[in-house]
């Protein structure tokens, strides 16, 4: 007997724009069958048919203290490609981790604030 | 360019204990190359090779609010089932909604009061 993990799933503010962000960051997809809006409460995004995905719940209350959980991902370029691109589309720099001999990571907060890692690739991590 | 989900990160006072009460609650297992240590300040289970895990690592502050992010899982047996097995396992009541037609969820916490909800199984979805 064990329980299988569907989703991941953050508490928000606005579940359509966060859905959007994280979008972004993994590649993954909405699903066809209940497609996102900003109407709905809840709005989900998922690699494909596999699992978990991701869920977002529009919730009253605001996020107050660090998350006792996060995502931590790596990329399929480089650590410092994937940061700069992230930053890009909305993340903010929370703490920066990168160590002179090129590991570490970087830690970063999505726009409703969620503090996620950025490690670096299996290329890079191979080559360390 | 996007990013991979390697695991999901819970911050912890006994990351050892809590690696244990997910093994069981998921079937997820310690990485042979690593194995889980009391002595270690982070402990990992995945999914065999595939991938995102669950890592937990030794913090110095406690919980303080309802996380913003949780997992949602399902079981293979059936729902009230396996409310049931993880209340027996160290699990604790957070919040009961279940519904008279069948449907709803449970909302458990882990031993160290992380929410988490357990749906319905993917056959009692089909018969409701």
């Amino acid at each position: 007997m064990v329980a299988r993990i569907n989703q991941f799933t953050f508490d928000c503010r606005d579940s359509y724009a966060l859905a959007k962000f994280w979008t972004q960051v993994t590649g993954y997809t909405e699903n066809p069958k209940y497609p996102n809006s900003p109407d709905e409460e809840e709005n989900y995004i998922g690699p494909g048919e596999a699992l978990p995905g991701l869920l977002f719940i529009n919730v009253p209350e605001p996020k107050t203290v660090k998350n006792r959980l996060h995502l931590d991902l790596s990329p399929d370029t480089t650590r410092d490609e994937e940061v700069d691109r992230l930053l890009g589309i909305g993340a903010t720099l929370v703490a920066d981790h990168r160590k002179e001999d090129g590991a570490g990571w970087v830690v970063l907060a999505d726009p409703e604030g969620n503090e996620f890692c950025i490690e670096r690739s299996d290329a890079e991590r191979g080559e360390n």
